[in-house]
């Protein structure tokens, strides 16, 4: 039972330009960040609501195979033809992974800016596996965000992929 | 002829906590991090004011075999115990670069927040060593700073020393 992030940053630790571009990301095609392999080894997503819009935005087919819980208390309803592919859910990131946890759904693969800083502040995060993109931007969204609590991680792996590097962390407890 | 930084960082990229503290950073002795082999390989260091005088509060013997150019402009002195290992040197980071290459120095390991950041600012870095501490700080002062220009590096080394990993990244020119 797992919270997991999976995410990219910038060698700077930029999640995102400061104008929220992704630009600066490889195309998933360019090299093999393992993706696929770490979706199947989660049961469900939680991400924040820009995260969702930001992937609706990109329009074509869904593209995650598995549940995807979306945090909000602003947003009312999901678009119809993801009725059965993304739900709503509101509390804090320690309530959201009980319930989850309740539900059946062990393996959480947090996302987005905001919802992966504040499930850290509340300690609930066990793996974070990061593949730095070693592009200096220069400024943008960073992945961390200020907290009072110091938490203590253990690199357990680290793959050179076509001039990136993905370092996999998980909590000490 | 290269401009190496060689440095630790938190995992939410910090080199030194907010009360400027280091004592979240390991022992020197507690691994292997290639330091001494990263010495030899260089011929003088580049350092600011606040990193020399961090340095010299440590006391005990004088840390490097290698010599040590400060830059500063408020500074008018050196200690005289160190008068033929430290040296105060003056100039935008171009024209320190140009200046110890003239002298002989060709490979330099950069160090000081500020004096990498500034150096960033005009891409005279060549190459980054930087080895994640897996502690989450929470805040502190960042290794990055902000700037206009992005920068190309790439990553053509990793390696998970006892928990931490450290990561090699050259500028791809």
């Amino acid at each position: 039972m797992k919270n997991i992030v999976y995410i990219a940053t910038s060698l700077d630790g930029y999640i995102a330009d400061k104008n929220d571009g992704l630009d600066w990301l490889p195309s998933p095609d360019s090299a093999d960040f393992g993706f696929e392999a770490f979706i199947d080894s989660i049961d469900a997503l939680v991400m924040g609501k820009n995260t969702f819009q930001t992937v609706l935005a990109y329009g074509g087919e869904w593209f995650y195979s598995k549940p995807v819980f979306v945090v909000s208390s602003s947003l009312k309803e999901i678009p119809k033809h993801l009725e059965e592919k993304v739900f709503l859910i509101q509390g804090t990131p320690t309530e959201i992974t009980n319930l989850l946890r309740k539900e059946g759904f062990e393996n959480l693969y947090i996302d987005g800016g905001l919802t992966v800083q504040n499930f850290l502040k509340e300690d609930v995060i066990d793996e974070l596996i990061i593949t730095t993109i070693p592009t200096l931007l220069g400024d943008g969204k960073p992945l961390f965000g200020k907290q009072e609590k110091q938490l203590q991680f253990k690199c357990i792996e680290s793959k050179v992929i076509n001039k990136m590097v993905q370092n996999h962390f998980i909590k000490e407890r």
